[in-house]
């Protein structure tokens, strides 16, 4: 690899073990790792634009890369690259409660942010299940969901403006911190979701809101997955929605009870999470919920009425990715279905279970329509990897016919590179990668990532 | 001109005076009007893909256009060019209150959007002041805003999915109908505020959201500038912000009452109107508001108690723009700035009115910094006219001099386009035609719009 410029040394990880710990994400190790790559640690902008100068003048493939909690390989190290971890870019440079919003480094991590937004009384919403390790550029990165996108939404209703460096270290400055803007195209929405594909987040301006009032949580038990599915439409379907929609089907139930008691029945078809944040109407809508959740056929509703007893309400949710993990090797996957075509999908998803012989728990924002199967695999069998391999494919296919996307929040990264063409088609495909091009001339920026690395 | 295909025959218009009427936009008229050029009123999504394999294999001009309402001449023909009209294709093709959205045709008016969600309880957003005519093809190629972003935002926080048909007539989609999809680049953003400049929206989905309340107004007196801005900055800062804050300056106030007695004081500084509908909490809000209103300093605030009364403080300032239009020639302007530089700016312009010689009545969106200043010219005196357009370049530049852009939510259009530049930058000015040939190779799509026409 040709060496980097001075101003970088200082910069580079050189210790083997800590190098290797930034080739990989949190997504399952798909192939066997790298061995001739580079590992930059940028400090601040100066070192992301030595970094694009040095690539684009050299031809060196650049991984951005921030906490690399990416379960789709978004972030993972690909032949002669250099990684490019940003999380040294942390400071959160303004938070403006009167033009409501903040200007943040791509490393803050999301709780960082959020709670500089609460102690102005302000909220920033998106928070994907890793928020309390996961920074806001991986977020913008992979215009990442979460628990409370039912009523929130995702980061691209979140963000503003970015400043971005582009291959070469040109810098670049996307939309407008006014209210409002319209001066030329907004590419704001290009750069959330492309997944480091055309240029670095350097810096994000996010939109912030009035803070709403701590969460409480309803547990519902269901005895058939209709009857769930009908407790999720009920709620979407009043006039305020929950901030969080959970459903967690039987295969997870009982993944998470033989994990540990978490209080959840062992013979139940599904539960649903519920719950609501609504200023000064908390209390109100859970008992609402719990109502129309018994209307649509629970038999069990437990209202939380206080932070601790929600808190243990949600907690077999929080061991859930741990549980699935003591049961074998896992394939996360992350597609999101049209609300009315949920139990469809779900059952849909047993079936391939059974015929390719695998355990799939499945548990996600079913308030989306956005599961996340865990199509689980014996770690030390390769059949049963490949059987996997095949129920995943199933699955995307499945998620596709009935009007969904393969990808609800997590990205096409790495893993689902092969399928991203199934959705979108030859000549859109085509499309993209001349925008790329557009940016990224010569093909620097996360090659293999989202589109298949053109040939060598 | 070369002949239009024979399928496109019934569809011309031919009628010279009808044929002329779909020359212009509610835009003054800024040059005389060309003589060559075609009018084509679509009635499917045929009709466009048939005109842009025409306009794209005989390299011809092609200026997108719904119902004309644009203030920065963003619909005007061009020499040589076929303007094609989408306000035939006016379907609510669905409203589906599960997925929370409605898919609906470019020409279908903003107000029966509106009326067509509401009907099923829920809610579209953008209301720019042109709702009842306006459409929703329009709305989306300028990004319109309105009267309640400051609570709901702009037309690009309210599209989910675009169906577009591209020069050559390949039709193309960009987002998605489900919650959450980040399957490749979403380039709906990318085509919201894009002018006309890409391709033709044939294709709307937008999301809705619940119904809210009815809004009730309140209307506060101010005896100085900077206390109107200090009720602005409270009523920002307060937890449920108002869906409608507008300020209309002394120039304004006295505009208005010359045309009619409104029962706004001839001898305020300024008055703010303000608006809540917050579900079960309309009064409550308009309460706290004028208890704020009157904190910053407001020598009066009169509260509605119902919708006729609310309609009675809002008549003034429905018949603002026939009260300034009275006055003579008038610039629209539309600058955006930081809320905290409104003062400034306010003040700025009546400082570049005087220096002008021109008579500037200042109002607008207060509440997200979006003031529409006039600056009103002698109809027969082009000295007047020079120094109206002096004086629109000095609020330009000065709004950009305090952070704002060039426009909020007009669009650049034929009229800003010489100032484009100001605000983005050479190198950007550059990239975004780079962009833009990537779908519109030939540069057929409303030439000289937005972005200077290349030299013939």
């Amino acid at each position: 690899m040709p060496e980097l410029p001075e101003r970088l040394a200082p910069r580079e990880v050189t210790d083997p073990d800590v190098r290797r710990s930034y080739a990989l994400d949190a997504t399952v190790a798909l192939a066997p790792l790298p061995d001739d790559f580079t590992v930059v640690r940028a400090r601040d902008v100066d070192d992301v634009v030595a970094v694009l100068e040095h690539a684009q003048a050299t031809g060196t493939p650049v991984v951005p890369q921030g906490a690399r909690t990416s379960r789709a390989g978004g972030a993972t190290a690909s032949d002669g690259c250099i990684v490019l971890n940003v999380e040294g870019l942390d400071a959160i440079h303004e938070v403006n409660p009167l033009e409501g919003y903040a200007v943040v480094g791509p490393g803050v991590v999301n709780a960082a942010l959020k709670q500089a937004a609460s102690r102005e009384g302000l909220f920033y919403g998106p928070d994907p299940a890793s928020w309390e390790t996961c920074t806001i550029g991986g977020n913008v990165a992979t215009n990442a969901g979460g628990l409370c996108c039912v009523k929130y939404g995702v980061t691209a209703d979140w963000v503003k403006a970015l400043q971005v460096v582009l291959p070469g270290g040109e810098m670049m400055r996307t939309g407008h911190r006014t209210v409002k803007g319209v001066a030329g195209y907004d590419l704001t929405g290009l750069f959330v979701g492309s997944e480091g594909t055309l240029g670095v987040v350097t810096e994000v301006v996010v939109r912030l809101a009035p803070a709403p009032d701590p969460a409480l949580t309803a547990l519902a038990v269901f005895d058939s997955l209709d009857a769930a599915v009908a407790g999720i439409v009920a709620l979407r379907l009043d006039p305020h929605r929950p901030c969080l929609l959970e459903i967690i089907d039987r295969t997870s139930v009982r993944a998470i009870q033989a994990f540990g008691d978490f209080g959840f029945p062992d013979d139940c078809a599904a539960v649903l999470l519920v719950q609501s944040d609504r200023p000064g109407h908390v209390a109100d809508d859970l008992a609402r919920y719990a109502a129309l959740l018994e209307s649509a056929g629970a038999t069990d509703v437990a209202v939380a009425a206080d932070a601790q007893e929600s808190e243990a309400l949600l907690a077999g949710r929080r061991v859930m990715s741990t549980a699935f993990e003591s049961m074998g090797g896992r394939l996360a996957e992350d597609v999101c279905v049209p609300v009315g075509r949920l139990a469809e999908f779900v059952r849909g998803i047993e079936a391939i279970g059974e015929r390719r012989g695998v355990v799939v728990p499945v548990s996600g924002h079913g308030g989306d329509g956005n599961l996340h199967p865990s199509i689980v695999y014996a770690l030390d069998d390769p059949d049963s990897l490949a059987r996997a391999w095949q129920a995943f494919d199933d699955v995307i296919r499945l998620g596709l016919s009935l009007g969904g996307t393969i990808t609800g929040e997590h990205g096409v990264g790495s893993v689902k590179v092969p399928w991203l063409g199934l959705e979108l088609g030859a000549a859109e495909l085509a499309r993209q990668q001349r925008l790329k091009a557009v940016f990224d001339p010569l093909g620097i920026m996360n090659p293999g990532k989202v589109f298949a690395a053109p040939p060598e």
